[in-house]
């Protein structure tokens, strides 16, 4: 069973959650027309179907393979990659003056998903090359932009983010690779970095190193951490004095190099300085947006697959007898607990795709509306909703894939089967690019209180509109939705207030306490509303004499969401008030 | 971080919990003391410890290897084997007059659990001979029993359970292996076998296989599957018709051989009819229970072994600052989230270990119990909770091990580390043995209605009786753990009653609907009373001036679970009543 782009599922929630028309309409999208965006998505769907998709499995049989400081990617994996960028598709959301297309988040976020569900460990590589170019874009020298950005936009190089050191994970005041200024006025790297995905291998010929490293008169902690561009190759056509010292046996996305590289063994890599001195860190936040959203979309992206295989297997795969059936075996779709895994998996693919969605949808508005007010709403909309974007899809790209493998039996445990596969890719998505409990933290943190709470707020009352249209929807087929899902917006309020007066008041530990709880939560209730939006547009449709079949599906799949898993809402609810306070004096009694 | 067995922890579960004193009390334990029973366990504690869990990393390294029809073990495999056989492990449980010690089970669960936390794929071997044991003491010839059971007590030769085909997995009436009656009252026995656990390797002499096959004469279905045994080599020495064609590669239990096994290349096995012609399922459903149990109890292995492994991490890694700390880094077991995290694991752990060893003592006391009545009850109570502990327990274990990756961030999902490990090994139990699907709708349709539905509230007037003493309990440690496991107790028993009254009627597709939820809500509340038992016995532990620093622990463990787990119930309650009722219109909905 191998991927099919859900091309139609994606534009429906791009239209009708992620605000593609209103987008259009208001003219954020210049001459991009949904029409537009439908002809470039089926495209890259064919590509990641045909092209990418297949690599997937021999990827991961082969993986990938180091001798001499050479990685070698998986047979046919280079060919593919440079298939895929000849097409375009790295430098579709590229900046214009470098030979990209300037296409929106939104429309790069469908393919970053279709690339990602055809196969993870290629996909996490153009992740990073696009964080790159946003951030050198951004603050990097008019030289050096003129120098890297072409070829990155193109694809033609990659490029890397070197962050991790033993020592310094999740806490980078740790950080302790070096940076000496040279007369000529670029610096000499040392230190070593840990985890660095596609760190070195030979899709191209040139790797393109983002380095955070300190400075001698650097402050300790983060506000002494400058960021720094350290190519593979220098421009004189020399080797740089970096190096892939051994390569990662990992869980999985085996086709994709995690390698450690060494700086400086040398005397010290040569490096240019990006964005100002130990303001490293603000530079990579500029990112950092796009790539958690990014790692969001890979969650969405392995559950599709999953599901994609474990109802293609539970469709062909026959066993017991349906209820009332006279004779033979029935495909095991047909029973009860079967189809609970499956719309499982699918309502939760569905509302990770649409938050994922709105929140780029959210990320190119706070870059392309023109009135300043708009720009910083969007921008605080995008902040509020990255994390729930990041931890709630990667949480249920694994939980999926899990699911999956459950339906296949015990074919899901045996490798050949591909279902094992996607359980052990997935499970790296809440780990990496913050792991998802510093999501969660991010969230209730740093993100609720964003304009004195006004932010999530306003989001809640969009959340709370749609069911006010829900509640006057007279259509049986919604059963008792608009109820289910007032409850849950009901309970991310009382939780969200609770919250606001803990972040402001000195019980902030209790806060982080609710924090994992809270953003499920948060999901659970922006995941419904998306669904039901799209359940409404689905209704108008049929109500207007669209005979398209998925339409009944989306209000079906909108209700399974509210009923059997938006339900959920009332106990984080309580988790939060009630269960969060206890954790600090559990784990005393405990650790006695 | 090896393992290490939680010996006062499983005592204090099985004496406060799974009813040892009163066992002991009541005689049906015979000279069993609690203080004998502890002495066994320490020692099994050790031989886990010492010699079975530094295997696990290896075996899984290693794996197994198929070469001209001969599976080797990994290295150190058949020592430790024959040393544990040696110490006696294998026959612990055994039938007394074929050398077994003719311990309880409830006491072999207790090792059962540390053998497979010391390796999964070490401990599930034993599981199959200890389940042909009694399959073969109730239901075999005296001349077979004479023949086979003393060698299978000690674990000489192992035992295997052949059922699946490839076209025969949970609809074992599919099956179509047959067995030819030849004149000297042996069978000749021809099929294919897959998924076969151990049916080939080197750690014993010879392997004595169970096999479900049909005679020739047989009904259709599962009335016409009867029970054979086909050994390896038959008494005259030669080599029997039975070989291993393949084994697989897995996901997980790489140590542990899973094979496609061909009986009858050159004519047919030689078997021995078990048990009555065309009775062969009620033969292995004798030995269900306890196989069933046993997997549960690999749930629980894996979820300690995941559980000491992330606490060792987070007390040791150092990122960030604990709230109010001046400088430096603390441990990561300070933070918020993390505590989260390890509480949930243990909680967790815990309560499948608590609901696993109840249903070990519901098992004994249905086999020990002199009183027909009490016997009788003592069996519905086992085949009651059996569904539970093997499907909470696996599920858990899955959840835990996944946990158990996150606290370990990036180093979680490097294979070095060994959480990705317990993360792959987990995957298999809530699979084999009865899907945890199949577990539900056990529990659901044929469970609930034992005694007309009297068993399962005779267990929930126990759970409230256990609530009922949390209400008199003032001290202040408890917090609201009475009220909410209250509301948890609740909703288990209006989802019980309108279970009960839908099996009973025509919705039995609903009933199905809600059988996996249903299954964990019922856990949620016995893992909660039995926590609570626990918790109870250590404040009255304390009141009494017992100084056991692990007291405070076990009440404060019991109300992490009430208020931030068993809180989940209601959601659960709302799915069984409300959402069920709509899957199979919504599968319909989505398939068109």
């Amino acid at each position: 069973m191998t991927y099919r782009a859900p091309v139609s599922d994606i534009v429906f929630t791009m239209r009708h959650v992620a605000g593609l028309d209103w987008a259009v309409a208001d003219g954020v999208y210049g001459d991009l027309s949904a029409d537009l965006a439908e002809t470039i998505l089926g495209e890259a769907g064919r590509f990641a179907n045909d092209v990418i998709a297949p690599l997937n499995r021999d990827g991961d049989k082969h993986g990938v393979v180091l001798k001499d400081g050479v990685v070698t990617t998986a047979p046919g994996w280079k060919a593919a990659y440079t298939a895929w960028t000849e097409a375009g598709w790295n430098a579709l959301p590229g900046p214009v003056e470098y030979g990209g297309q300037g296409l929106p988040t939104l429309l790069n976020s469908a393919c970053v998903e279709m690339w990602n569900a055809a196969s993870m460990a290629f996909g996490i590589g153009p992740v990073l090359t696009m964080g790159a170019i946003e951030a050198l874009n951004i603050h990097a020298t008019e030289d050096l932009k003129s120098r890297y950005l072409e070829k990155l936009v193109s694809g033609e190089w990659t490029a890397t983010m070197n962050l991790t050191e033993p020592q310094a994970g999740s806490d980078l005041a740790a950080l302790r690779s070096r940076a000496e200024p040279s007369s000529d006025g670029t610096y000499r790297i040392t230190g070593q970095k840990i985890f660095i995905t596609y760190g070195e291998h030979d899709l191209t010929d040139n790797i393109i190193h983002l380095v955070l490293a300190r400075l001698p008169d650097a402050p300790a902690g983060t506000r002494g951490i400058s960021l720094f561009l350290v190519p593979k190759f220098l421009p004189d056509g020399t080797r740089n004095d970096v190096r892939c010292h051994s390569i990662e046996h990992k869980l999985g996305i085996h086709a994709s190099p995690t390698c450690t590289m060494i700086f400086g063994d040398n005397g010290g890599a040569v490096g240019w300085l990006v964005g100002e001195e130990n303001r490293g860190l603000n530079c990579m936040f500029t990112m950092m947006n796009n790539a958690r959203l990014a790692v969001g979309l890979q969650g969405v992206a392995i559950a599709e697959r999953a599901y994609q295989q474990a109802l293609g297997y539970a469709n062909e795969r026959k066993q017991g007898r349906a209820i009332g059936a006279v004779e033979g075996m029935s495909p095991i779709a047909v029973h009860p607990d079967v189809q609970r895994n499956l719309l499982t998996m699918k309502a939760l693919t569905a509302a990770a795709r649409a938050i994922c969605y709105m929140t780029a949808e959210a990320i190119d508005r706070a870059h392309l509306e023109e009135d300043p007010a708009r720009r910083k709403k969007a921008h605080e909309r995008a902040s509020l909703l990255t994390p729930v974007a990041k931890a709630f899809s990667t949480d249920i790209g694994m939980e999926v894939a899990s699911i999956g493998v459950q339906v296949h039996g015990g074919m899901g445990f045996i490798e050949e089967t591909g279902a094992a596969q996607h359980y052990r890719d997935a499970r790296i998505a809440p780990i990496y690019e913050g792991t998802n409990g510093i999501q969660a933290i991010d969230l209730v943190v740093r993100k609720l209180p964003l304009s004195g709470g006004q932010t999530v707020r306003a989001q809640i009352a969009a959340m709370r509109a749609t069911v006010a249209r829900l509640m006057k929807e007279g259509t049986p087929a919604f059963g008792t939705t608009a109820a289910r899902l007032r409850d849950t917006i009901e309970s991310l309020d009382r939780a969200t207030s609770h919250l606001l007066q803990q972040v402001s008041s000195n019980a902030q530990g209790e806060a982080l306490a609710g924090a994992t709880p809270y953003l499920r939560l948060f999901a659970l209730a922006q995941g419904g509303a998306a669904l039901a939006e799209m359940a409404l547009a689905a209704n108008a449709a049929m109500a207007g004499g669209d005979g398209d079949p998925a339409h009944a599906g989306r209000i079906a799949l909108c209700r399974f969401f509210a009923e059997n898993i938006a339900v959920g809402a009332g106990g984080l609810e309580d988790t939060v008030l009630n269960g969060a306070g206890f954790l600090q004096d559990a784990t005393l009694a405990l650790a006695s």
